[in-house]
């Protein structure tokens, strides 16, 4: 059935915009054109299963396609009252590929086919001269590169030549005479490259161009280009020939291109631009600067009406931004191709939301038109793409943004420079959560170690603050107060621009742009949040960053990490008193000071929150990284707590660990230190009973990290779930019982493999899950997202994994356990509630939104909310 | 249906064996004693469930439970011709609690009832007043006991008063008015505590002490120890009831204890000692120091030519060494319990074997008749339990053994003083790889940091050295050379001793006995592998500790760690040029001399374990542990390698890592270092060719460690696999190609959690599964070996975790996970090899050994062979 050649003309074509399959996307987008009654010059397009054909035929045309060409060749002759290869009335054709998937630039194209020394007068006499030997060098140019293979470079270098010994600007500059010359060049160089003269026979040329057509399609770069974008090679490819329109022909002539909307703002207007007595190649190879379309007023004011007009309905038909191909021919207009318009990401906003006022979409429809990174591009400040920029290194892009500032060596160097008002880039070898408030005050966070989810990265992002991480070609000389990249070498203060997006680290200060959010978004983001069911939070530890977050759409807070007080500087000497001191008495007061500091932080973020559950992770981190690290700090804490040097590193020693992230953490420190958690529970109850008493709607959550025992969650209820009723009975009693506390739950992270394992046992004893990616991610690889960055890079380098686990979910693995718990968790107690937290990548799995294991939340990093929203949309509305 | 009385006596009962849970075990064993004809006092069983009656009648004896006993006690007088109460011709009685599960020494008993002021005139009449006075006393002895709550020690006060008083040695020297005296004083400390006389009416006795008996089920040491040994507080406790036969009537009257084997050595002799005019409770209470059974033959040649045929009787009964209680009155033998003997490890496995060669058991019964612990017990060295000891502090046991020696705090002491030939115990905070050599030469090891499987605890179960480790009551004065333990101070070179067993350090040098393996075992031990199909393989990396291995009954080796001889003194400086030269010929030649070494290394452990599959493991630790620690061999390092400082440690810090158990190790190193196990396959395939061609059968398997993606495996496969294929051709050419090299299978270890979720994806891959259990509970429990010693202690405290996860393997995790990736496994690959690699607990998972999922081998310590190969035989049996 498809075995036939398939015919189009305005107004009829054989074909339509469903059969992309058989007649490639480029002849069924011509097909439909020429149904809907749009200009375009007639063709036919020979079916793709021909290529195939080609292939087993070893790579020769067969008898039967070729009297199906020729077929096609006789009804266009019949079409355009002309004939192909006539030396009194020449039909040139345009022979195209066309594979059922747009495959940019990697396959031939000829232009001008059936043009010879005879035919070249028959257009001299119809267009004069120049036209004609315009056109014929064009034909020339095309056929010595598809058909012969020359390069670009040495196709060009015939109108190179003529036209520095003439002295001429550019190609419109050339006056018959010179076209002529290059004509006599170009069929020179194929005498010498192929040590025969180009074919002056039309068929010839046709059946050469079309061999090189199907050749092209089993090309090492196309094949290539195949397996990288997963296109199957059995697909082949169509065969388009259309009769030749003239763009080149005279100065009522032209070639353009136009968009229905502008595709970097969406703004609602026509944009695009043309040449004037210029073949479509001009436009898109920039020979010459073409003019904006606006113009085109003044020139063919009937062309650009008609243009416009069709603009419309092509908008109409497709419902989408169109990007239009145009040709000129003497005052009359043709469309060569129409497709759906790329566009920035503010623009695809703009349309989608436009779209739907107009009536064209609907909500759901749109929902699909904007794509997760159109959010990412869309947030953050990037660099100006005009400035120039001069490269010195290349990093991880590890939370993205642009930033430019003077290099600073430390935190307090940071701190120091911010409160001067100067822009610094905190520059380490890896952080530390000591380095925190100078990443605060830092524009941007350099490191020269460390991955994608190292300490550094994870903080930035958090933060939203543009980070470049594992450097490793980078290195800190603290002596000399030196960046050293190579052989250069940027002093303390001197500026450097990082790029968080890319991850490139540049010499100098170089220009950024701001981006915004448009009303155009935010609309959007109310649908999407309209459409799903799980509920999308954001990981937040401080009111700021709750703030944020609710700016960002986050409808909870999903993970509140409460370390961050323990390193402020006024809280240090009581976190040692409360962990070294040998007096009890010290250490409980050290304790109730500690608790003053935390109620206040809780009570901020619960209010910043009102309304939304915020999901509290008690103490996790080891404890050795709030002990004494510096020399002088060792001293300060000694002489603070009395006691003696020897004794305090004995101690100290006792609290290291070989390897943390496995060791002494978690709930494991609230069994062997439950004075911190009873703190942290105690301020929580306080902070909430202020906040409540203030009329303000409050929903605190208790988290218990790092289980792996049931018995560590049976243990914690017993002691902290009972301190915790008998404490809100007592502050509920100091307020006269006037004011209830509201129901605090109390949950379990599963954060390692075995607490997924055994979830069922756990959800007996929780009310909430919070499945934690991060943990969950190093325990399934085995893998330190401090130590991965030296063999991931090899890894990628060598293909064994695409991506850094810590950053792309890793469904099979991670995903396999995650899924495991919430049906072991379900299982057990149907109505317990769960969340997944993702630090990044909350698009990458779809059931965390689709329904299919119950997830109530999932929580990610502020800056991914928007994302989460649109997935979560998304599964919505096609589960 | 069991509402009623079970009545026996010697010839008939209403009872049998088959009943303990409704007649207690004391009451079934007599019930099936009576019906076998053996002689035992008559009596009844009331049985278990009136105990819960009782409890549930507010501790109220109900009228049918009394009509009961009255008709028991109506039988009884019939049976014994004899009256309870009579003056004339009394029935004294015993009453003793039998629950169906042993509860020694938990509950009451009291002997002698139904004696009072006229009672004891007749016994008197009958068999002279110093018989009806002891036997008086007794009575009122247990019965203020067991009636009246009073301690043993007021109880005996009557007794040791008069004995005092009058200079009496022991309880055979008191005569009638002594002991006239003593139960007038008893009466008297009835009046005086309970404020009333004894009870003269029998009947009355008889209720008061039932009563006691159904309490003290109650009693809280008894519901402690149910708690304890997990018996259910819902059996209940039987009543027996039986005549009272007198071992204190006169000289031709006694009572003792009968082992129908030696219970020590097994050997088939009846073992036992008794003592005359005694009753039974005296043997045990030691009062007096009783008589070898064989003297019997003295007193009473017929009494004891009766019990030696009365134990052939018993154990062709009951198939197994009995232990017999017995009393003889007036002649006359009656045996009052008999029960499976408790014996020593020893003696388990000569009793087995021989109850074997004497046609009572087949070969599968007696794998049954032997525990896991006794090859433990068996094959170790141990304290010498009479020896006196002096402890100084309580670490973990890591492994067994006990060795004595002088302390020295570093390795370097320990192997000087070794050579010196001096008994040295190495005493570390912790051990590092350095530390190696020194524990080699050590008798032990003493870490007063690390748990049951920290470094320290590994190398010394591997090389079978005692250890003890986390004895973190204990602190090195590195300055002062001093063992500090609490006030005490043990310098350097003083002796202490360790028990590896039991964790107990102790002062100077404590006598130990040595193990021998006995025939007995081996004869078991090659049944025991008869019958398993899981081969057992040990761990071991010398060819030393594979010959031990092999001793062991090992099939195999399982696990081959290859890092070893990169420790070595003379290989290090080679590590260093393979890893840090900058001149990369300088490094080729390092890694060809290291090829040298590792070659030698497997020729040697290929031997050791000819026929045998040895599973090499692909170097697996993170690079650091190899390159120079101490400033002295940084010096070292960097003039061998001629590289400024500040370079050799910028690259040095370069290989450190922040969590080295998730760091850059295993496969990850492969990928990154890909000579390193060019390396050692070369090394490999030189060594297996150098065997082969010597006419030795050698098996080599490599393994690929720590893989979490599959992309590794199918990287290291397309590498490393090709590289084999070339080495043995290439080694087959130089040798003419007469000598084949065996195949050598390329598999993949499964030690991430990840690894056993895409366990089919790997089999697609692998030659074979090597299931490693320490990484993999590391990995699961998010637990690192060498930190979890601090919080699983307040753990145990605290009942969060019975046991340390990373010595008692982890079924419901770790187990799923193996077995996830068994089953993903066999269903990719049906015919793939699977090995469980455990250090410890072989023991700890039946469907290792069942076939439920088919593993191949299972592999441990050498230490632990032979009980998983008892395990194995058992399971085999079983399923």
């Amino acid at each position: 059935m498809t075995a036939r050649l398939f015919f189009f003309r305005t107004g009829e074509a054989d074909g339509d915009a469903s059969m992309p399959g058989i007649l490639g996307s480029k002849g069924a987008n011509l097909a439909q054109l020429a149904r809907m009654g749009i200009p375009v010059p007639s063709g036919f397009t020979v079916p793709t299963l021909f290529a195939k054909e080609f292939q087993e035929n070893g790579q020769k045309l067969s008898p039967k396609f070729c009297e199906l060409v020729l077929d096609g060749i006789t009804r266009l002759e019949a079409a355009t009252q002309k004939t192909f290869g006539s030396v009194s009335n020449p039909l040139l054709v345009s022979v195209r590929s066309g594979a059922p998937v747009s495959m940019p630039g990697m396959m031939e194209t000829v232009l001008n086919l059936g043009i010879n020394d005879e035919v070249v007068k028959s257009l001299e006499a119809e267009g004069g001269e120049r036209f004609a030997f315009d056109t014929y060098r064009r034909f020339l140019e095309m056929y010595l590169q598809a058909v012969c293979g020359m390069p670009l470079l040495v196709v060009e270098q015939p109108m190179s030549t003529v036209g520095q010994e003439l002295s001429l600007s550019d190609d419109s500059s050339f006056d018959a005479p010179a076209l002529r010359r290059v004509v006599e060049l170009l069929k020179a160089l194929h005498r010498e490259k192929m040590g025969s003269d180009v074919p002056q026979n039309p068929h010839e040329q046709l059946w050469k161009t079309i061999e090189a057509v199907f050749k092209s399609w089993n090309s090492s770069r196309a094949r290539k280009y195949r397996s990288i974008h997963k296109i199957s090679d059995d697909l082949g490819t169509a065969i388009n020939v259309c009769e030749m329109v003239y763009g080149n022909r005279n100065n009522r002539s032209g070639a353009g291109v136009c968009f229905t909307r502008d595709p970097s703002t969406g703004a609602k207007a026509n944009v695009g631009e043309y040449l004037m007595c210029a073949q479509g190649e001009d436009v898109v190879a920039g020979v010459r600067t073409p003019k904006p379309l606006t113009e085109l007023a003044n020139e063919l004011p009937e062309v650009l009406t008609e243009l416009e007009g069709l603009c419309g309905v092509l908008e109409r038909h497709y419902r989408d931004i169109q990007d239009i191909e145009f040709t000129i021919d003497d005052g009359k207009l043709w469309l060569l191709q129409v497709r759906h318009g790329k566009r920035s990401s503010q623009a695809a906003f703009q349309i989608a939301v436009d779209l739907v006022e107009e009536g064209v979409l609907t909500r759901e429809e749109a929902i699909f038109r904007v794509e997760p990174q159109d959010f990412e591009r869309l947030l953050l400040p990037g660099l100006d793409p005009r400035a120039h920029k001069q490269m010195v290194s290349r990093g991880l892009p590890a939370s993205p943004g642009a930033a430019s500032g003077k290099i600073v060596f430390s935190a307090a160097d940071a701190e120091q420079q911010a409160l001067r008002g100067e822009d610094v880039i905190l520059v380490r070898e890896e952080t530390s959560p000591d380095d925190i408030a100078g990443i605060h005050a830092a524009r941007g966070l350099l490191t020269t170690r460390g991955g994608m989810t190292s300490h550094g990265a994870i903080v930035a992002r958090q933060m939203g603050k543009c980070c470049v991480v594992g450097c490793g070609s980078l290195q800190i000389i603290h002596g000399k107060r030196v960046l050293k990249a190579g052989t250069v070498e940027i002093l303390e203060h001197e500026w450097i621009t990082i790029d968080g997006g890319t991850g490139d680290v540049l010499l100098g200060k170089v220009a950024t742009r701001e981006a915004a959010i448009s009303p155009g978004v935010a609309t959007f983001l109310d649908w999407a949040s309209s459409f799903h069911k799980a509920k999308v939070r954001a990981n937040a530890d401080t009111a700021l960053e709750a703030a944020a977050a609710r700016k960002m759409g986050a409808k909870g807070i999903g993970l509140c990490r409460t370390e961050r007080i323990f390193f402020e500087p006024e809280c240090l000497s009581n976190v040692w008193s409360a962990l070294l001191a040998t007096d009890s008495r010290e250490r409980l007061e050290a304790f109730a000071r500690l608790r003053k500091v935390q109620r206040k932080e809780f009570a901020e973020i619960l209010e910043a929150m009102q309304g939304c559950e915020v999901a509290i992770r008690l103490f996790d981190h080891p404890l050795i990284e709030f002990l004494p690290r510096k020399e002088q700090e060792f001293v300060t804490a000694q002489e603070h707590l009395a006691i003696p040097g020897d004794i305090l590193k004995f101690r100290m020693r006792n609290l290291m660990q070989s390897n943390p992230a496995l060791g002494h953490r978690g709930c494991r420190l609230g069994v062997a230190y439950p004075e911190i958690y009873e703190m942290q529970i105690h301020a929580l109850v306080e902070a909430t009973m202020d906040l409540v008493s203030r009329g303000i709607d409050v929903r605190p959550q208790i988290m218990l990290p790092f289980v792996s025992a049931v018995g560590e969650l049976i243990w914690a209820r017993r002691r902290f779930g009972v301190l915790l009723d008998k404490l809100i009975v007592q502050e509920e009693e100091k307020l006269g019982g006037k004011v209830r506390c509201p129901w605090i739950p109390f949950g379990v992270m599963i954060e390692t493999p075995r607490a997924a394992l055994i979830a069922d046992k756990l959800a007996m004893h929780a009310d909430f899950f919070c499945l934690g990616s991060g943990d969950l991610t190093q325990l399934t690889f085995g893998l330190s997202r401090d130590d991965s960055a030296p063999f991931l890079r090899v890894y990628k380098q060598e293909g064994i994994l695409d991506n850094d686990p810590m950053t792309s979910f890793d469904n099979e693995g991670v995903g396999y356990l995650m899924r495991h718990a919430c049906e072991l968790g379900r299982r057990a107690k149907p109505e317990i509630q769960i969340g997944v937290c993702l630090e990044e990548s909350p698009e990458a799995a779809s059931w965390l939104y689709d329904g299919s294991v119950g997830i109530d939340y999932v929580s990610c990093s502020s800056f991914r909310v928007p994302i989460a929203m649109l997935i979560a949309a998304r599964s919505a509305l096609t589960s």
